[in-house]
């Protein structure tokens, strides 16, 4: 069967400074017109930072969509025209004052395909170092550092204070390295 | 460090039939005021349905938000009122034709916490029957239906054909449960 959805019309109904929205018309393949509201994002990346001591550096912070703190592998935008494994080394020294002596790309997925187009590319961080002066990251993020081993990982998921999908699937994926 | 960010105002910019998207002022720990792109989404179900032969069963669907056909797990969304494993019996019946006799929660995670609200929670199907004449599915959705072992599924991986995060943590989920 050909599954595809033909655009009719698109309507922009927002652009903002990370997310836009729009509305479209779609033709479904039996001919019905559908309604789909579609968010754009830029797109991110997410490290998992594995200390020599094999311990996970997690970053905390508030996430206002939830209105909780959440304990998450630390990630950030892409910025436009940025080469996104640079991305990954930028937020992992932004965030956590780490620089990885080794980067390795791990997998791209989709976080929401039913309505964002937004994609996380993953990167496995590791032989990390301490940077003295470490570059600062947005003005208007304000992070809590922390280093688990898998097993103290397991229990952070278990309190529910790990509660995103790219963390659970970097712990997994952690557990599964060993 | 109080890491909580404080509401000072709130404006509702679409009020959509899946999504809605509201911009809010907020108070940093600093007493800095920073904006808030905010996506609500009723919240949705997985499932990761098992075979008796050890096969996942998935669904092809397009996904216009990528502009791509993908392979997932079954999904959908929680309707107002509805006990979401209620919605995850009758997601795997409309979207594969199964019922499970086994049926058991997994996990629940946020798709993507930097801007939207969305929580999926994922079950385990397994002791699967086909059911003579199943329920059908939303009349916009058009849905293609393959099962594949462990090691095809990671093939699927891959090749790119199965590219979300709920998926890709399903499957390592099920790897690990062998």
């Amino acid at each position: 069967m050909e599954l595809f959805e033909k655009t009719i019309s698109s309507k922009s109904i927002y652009e903002g400074k990370v997310i836009s929205l729009r509305l479209e018309d779609v033709e479904l393949p039996d001919g019905q017109i559908a309604k789909r509201e579609l968010i754009k994002h830029p797109g991110a990346v997410a490290i998992l930072p594995i200390t020599e001591e094999g311990k996970i550096v997690f970053v905390q912070q508030f996430r206002k969509a939830l209105e909780r703190t959440l304990v998450e592998i630390p990630a950030g935008k892409i910025e436009p025209e940025e080469n996104k494994k640079h991305t990954a080394i930028r937020e992992l020294e932004e965030e956590t004052g780490y620089r990885a002596n080794q980067f390795e790309f791990i997998q791209s997925f989709a976080t929401s395909p039913g309505f964002a187009d937004e994609v996380i590319h993953l990167y496995l961080a590791k032989q990390l170092e301490k940077v003295d002066h470490p570059a600062l990251g947005d003005e208007d993020e304000f992070i809590d550092i922390l280093e688990c081993t898998i097993q103290e990982a397991e229990q952070l998921v278990a309190d529910g204070r790990v509660f995103d999908a790219k963390t659970l699937y970097a712990i997994l994926y952690a557990k599964n390295m060993k």
